[in-house]
Formats: structure tokens, sequence, C-alpha cells
């Protein structure tokens, strides 16, 4: 095999309650990549649609993922990339991570498997630190390893693959705004009070054994933050009312996606998804803010190859 | 049925990465009681051995929890108490919940079931308010719903059971020194870093993961405290020895039970947790210091009835 086209879907991390630990794969959204094998013992980036990215090697997240990952094989050979972009940058739905982890994918597969999907995850790190100056792994992991991944410790790096129960939906909405990953990160506080601290592990907890018991109403009461969101959703204009809204329409919870200013919900079933989609959009549209909508199921797989 | 004579288990609170949300419940430790319905309208503790304890119904955990559940239910049987302790009152592997939870499930029995066990989880929690000052969940509800229990919320109060897997077993030592609740809780930071706290949920969603998929490297890996017991080891002497002296000997990891002195470690298969045990006894036999020791098996039964 000499050629790879595939699907890089789209993640939600920072689920609700797990900040820093809890993302999920989307199945609807995502980007194209194509890789080839070439002769020359580089790396190239030769083609980007549907966004502005840089094509330099180092200065793109697949360039820096692809030479961390041929660098730890001492391999030489040459590939070159392509990229699709339909996530777009700064959404808070993983559009770095869908290309550092997507770039190894398609090496991996042209070499044949040398490394896990879990093994991979470190390599698409090192892209996902080109774009926001930190080694993490809440998108990437379930980019590879697909369906809810939970990145229970960093040193050692050990990411786990949880249950995803099959009538799992999400609706994300993007409102076009930017939010600075640096903003977001600045109005986090360094301590938390220890109560907040047992509450939100009492939910992560909880969250956990509703995914593996497919127990949806178990899932929408874990499905709490009084942590981190408190202080993020203050960057996201009208954050309250789309959430409510969200609510309303029947959605087990929700919360900001990655660093925002996405928001996302999940629900039980594709129907309630579809009318959760159109309650959260139905408060943009009110207040004149641009916005796009997903609506998606759960993917369980990850990368997925299409020819 | 006018008498129940039945086992109400030892059980372990705050396991580890689980601080105030998780505990397990104990096979082979426990005290009896013996509950008997009476005409004269009145609860009334008739016989305590074992242990000097009050018996004054309002005064005495399992009083105050059986009139908590009879006000409840507006019912004005009589009933008469016999509690024939087996567990050290203050060595951490809930004294007072199994008193406190045996006096609503055997009442409960005798009365023909009127509550489910999670029913009557709030009604023990008031003899643990007698006990501690605090209306805390974590050893009532594993001693009545045995297995792993999750306490997800207090307010309102959610506690899941979770799933146990079948070779987990407890050594639990108990050095004969007094740890004052109090003290247990004047140690604590009311605030914590959120690095600390982000690594806690991410073990606690490992440990819960493990505990459904029967994982048992990846429960060793979650079982990792890095708020709690940095602070309260401090009281417990040797702490730090009898927990590396059951590593060494194999368990998958451990901690303190509850607010101590009790230091449990959990093991996979019997065997294992013999050698733990024997292990940690080694290190309070080598420094002059009194204990008890403990092996047991996951008890996911809770109270068990014997005639």
């Amino acid at each position: 095999m000499n050629e790879i086209r595939f699907f890089c879907p789209a993640t939600i991390a920072n689920v609700t309650c797990g900040f820093d630990v809890l993302g999920l794969c989307l199945d609807t959204v995502g980007d194209e990549m194509v890789i080839r094998k070439t002769d020359d013992g580089k790396v190239s980036i030769t083609r980007i649609e549907g966004q502005e990215l840089p094509l330099q090697t180092e200065r793109n997240v697949a360039g820096v993922s692809a030479m961390a990952m041929l660098k730890a094989l001492g391999s030489s050979q040459g590939f070159e990339i392509e990229i699709y972009k339909k996530i777009k940058p700064g959404s808070g739905i993983g559009s770095s991570a869908a290309s550092a982890a997507g770039a190894v994918f398609g090496i991996n597969k042209l070499l044949g498997t040398p490394f896990s999907a879990t093994e991979l995850i470190p390599f698409a790190m090192e892209g996902e630190k080109l774009a926001s100056g930190a080694l993490h792994a809440d998108n990437v992991a379930p980019a590879l390893l697909g369906g809810f991944s939970l990145v229970r410790s960093y040193e050692p790096l050990d990411v786990i693959k949880l249950h995803t129960p099959g009538e799992l939906f999400a609706s994300v909405i993007h409102p076009q705004i930017e939010v600075k990953t640096a903003d977001a990160r600045s109005v986090l506080k360094h301590s938390v009070p220890l109560k907040k601290a047992i509450q939100q592990w009492g939910n992560l907890g909880g969250l956990v054994s509703g995914l593996y018991t497919e127990n949806y109403e178990l899932i929408s009461r874990s499905l709490n933050d009084g942590i981190i969101e408190p202080l993020r959703s203050l960057l996201i204009p009208k954050f309250n009312q789309v959430k409510q809204a969200a609510l309303d329409a029947g959605a087990l919870g929700g919360g900001i996606s990655g660093s925002g200013p996405s928001i996302f919900a999940l629900s039980k079933g594709q129907v309630t998804a579809a009318k959760v989609a159109e309650a959260m959009a139905g408060i943009y549209a009110g207040a004149g803010v641009d916005f796009e909508v997903h609506i998606s199921g759960i993917n369980v797989e990850g990368m997925r190859v299409l020819s």
C-alpha cells in the first residue's frame, strides 16, 4: 500500500465533569487526509484545502506529529500529506488533533502498523503541543481510539477507552466567535475548593459508571461541572441560554467543547439530538450570532479508511 | 416474622482516589444484630456485647437510625435491638455504620420491606451524624447495598452500586492507636491545586472503569491519592512502610480506611491478600505496635440474614 485516504474525526475534549481527562469522538464531523509514500525521504505537506494553514512541515501539526513518529521508528521513508480541512481551527472540536492524529494514523497504516493506536498518541501529542503549547491528549486520544477516552494519567501516559452506549448522540453548536486558548486558560484558578473537587470526582465516577451500564439517567445526572464551566462560560456569549435550551429540548447534559467556543450536548437518540441542536441554534439565531451546527453519533472506531 | 438475626458488615470508606465518594463492603468482618418486635411502641437497645456503648436510644447510632426510619413511616411499632459488636469503634472500618445500617435493615425486613436498600441510606446517615457529626454515606451505603458504592452526590443524595470484580480481596490492618475524627478532619486543606484534583478524578475514572472491566492492572494503576493520603497518613505510625510492604507483597494498591487508623490494601486473589496482610503485620510487629488483621473478600450482598 502506497497511498491511503481516510476520515479524521472531530472530537470533544473536557467532557463536562471530565476536564483535562475525558474526550469523545464524533462520527459525522471531520477532515479527510491523503498520505502517500515518496522516494525523497522527506515529510511534505503538499496540499491543504479549506483553511489557510502552514505548509512547512515543522510548522504544521500533521508534519510535526509525523516526524516525531518517524524519528521514534528510525525510519527515513518519505511521505506527502494532503489535508482537506472541514473542521474549523479554533472551533473547540479538535481541529489540530484531527490533523495530528491523522498524520500518524495514516503513516502507521502505510508502514504496516508498527504501532498500536494507543502507542500513536504521544506522537500526535507533539502536534498538539505545536498548536496549543501543551502536550494534551484528550482530543488526539479519542480521535485515534474512537469512543470515549479517559486520560487517567500523563506521567506516565495512561489512556483508557471506555464503553460507549449505543444510543448516545452529540449536538454541537459553534458560534463564529474567537476564544483564545490563552484566555480560556487564564480564567482558570490554580486551586479549587476541596468540596467542589469531591463533587467533580463523584460526578466523573457516576459518568463512567453510566457509560458502562448504559444508564442514560445516570449519565444525565453526572454531567455537571462546578469548577471549569462557571469560569469559561463567561467567555462564550449566551452560553447559559444555549445550554438551558438544550436541556429543555431533552438533552441529557452538556457543556463547553474543549476550551470553546463550541457548546455540546449529549442526548439519547438521534431524534432528540436533532431537536436539541435546533433549540441551541434558535438561541444564536435570535441573537444574531453566526453559527454552525453538527449532529453526530459517537464514533467508536476513530479514524476511518476511505480508500 | 417477629425476630431477625443478621450479620452487619464492616466497610472501607474513602477508597484511595475516592475520598468522600467511594466505599466498599467487607465479607468476613462485621457485627451481629438481633431485632425483635415488641408491643410497647418503643425502640429500645436491650443489649450490647463486645463494647461499651450507650444503651439510651437517642444516644445510640442504631437507635437514632431506627427512630428516623419509623418516623418517616409514621409507624408506632416497638422494637428491641441487641448488638453483638465485633468491629472496634474508632478503627476506621465503619463500626458505627454497621450498627446504623443494621438497625434500619433489620426493622425494614420485620416490617415487610417498605423501603428499598437505597431508600434506607438516609435513615442510617442520621446514625452516622450522631457518631461523627456529619451526614456521610460512604460507609452506610456499602453496608446496605454491598460491593462498591459511589456517592455521586449528597444534594440530592445519589448512590450508585458499582460492579465488583470477583477476584478482589481486601487486607486490613488496624493498629491499636486512636486517630480522632476531628484531627483527621483538621489536617485536610479547604482547597486543593487544580492539577492534583485533575489527577484524582482521572484516577477515580480509571478505578471505576477497572471495576467494570475487571481489569486488575488498571485498578492497580488507579489506586493513587495525591490529596488526602499525604496529609492524613502523618497521623498513622509507619503508614508508608505498611503500604510499601503491602505493595511489595503483591497488593494492587491501598490506603487509609475511612479516616484511619486502619490501613487497607486490595489484591487479586485470596492467597495474595493473605501474603499482603502478613507483610503489613510484619511492620507493626517489628515496631512493637499492637494490631489486628483482617482478610476479606468484597461482600456484594451487604447485610446477611442469619436466622
